[in-house]
């Protein structure tokens, strides 16, 4: 059974909030933004995107590995939880 | 002056393919999508928008610091490097 | 209950050859090395404790949580490994 | 010609309380320290290098890319701390 996640009209509107910090950003790249203020909102997308990701992360832990409805599906999370978390401290 | 992009279609094109992927993710959170799923998508997203944050960092420091027209334009943009990669060393 | 750490010896070895990379690192600084080398070798330093971060993160989450003796232990170590990771994502 | 490092002795006493945090690790380990204390020691630890290595990135970029005494070395510096980062962006 699949694992569903929690608040997901939030976290689409977050992703929604994020593509268009991420427009501003193309735009800047396309007009007259100079590289300064360019570095700035990608910079702004980057800690936007780290954030959404530790909430669903937060949210895994917490739904799908402590509160797993059975031993298996604990053991089955928290192999891919350690599997994504790689990318972090590589 | 402000300090202009080179490829500029390119970085667009990369914005324009990094939302998309975070259309999907969008997706697989409103739809049936299992949270590792869902995980793995995001961190994809991670992984397009870190390499782009580089190549940006990448682009500043050859065309910005290193290429600077005077002193005083590369003391700016040294400065401004510094304070953009400190969200990636705290 | 403390929850202890399994291979304590190669951990602890780990460290020691960490602690060895630390002291190649601050010979470069106070000798003849050039700030390539020197940054190098404290690239490979933040190499090494990332990668042995990691390994304990691992540890916790299948030990502490996924085997946690009981309901408590998993939410306790749960949450314990949200505070620790929110370092990662920030 | 080598770029030597300034202050070198604030360097290597951070490096030298860098160590001892890794022996209050190592120590907690080896003894009745929990694997949240653990987790925490280890955290403390990769602060302390994420900052030793942002603040010599710093003075690479001010001293021997902003300052360099040529602009062949400017190339030079600027090409070493492209490849230096790219740790931080993967």
């Amino acid at each position: 059974m699949a694992h569903s996640i929690r608040d997901k009209s939030k976290i689409v509107s977050r992703v929604n909030r994020l593509k268009g910090q991420l427009d501003a950003f193309a735009k800047a790249i396309e007009g007259e933004g100079d590289c300064y203020q360019v570095m700035q909102l990608l910079s702004s997308c980057r800690g936007a995107l780290n954030g959404l990701m530790g909430d669903i992360i937060e949210q895994h832990i917490r739904d799908h590995i402590v509160e797993a409805e059975n031993k298996k599906v604990a053991t089955d999370s928290g192999e891919e939880l350690i599997d994504i978390m790689k990318s972090f401290w590589k």
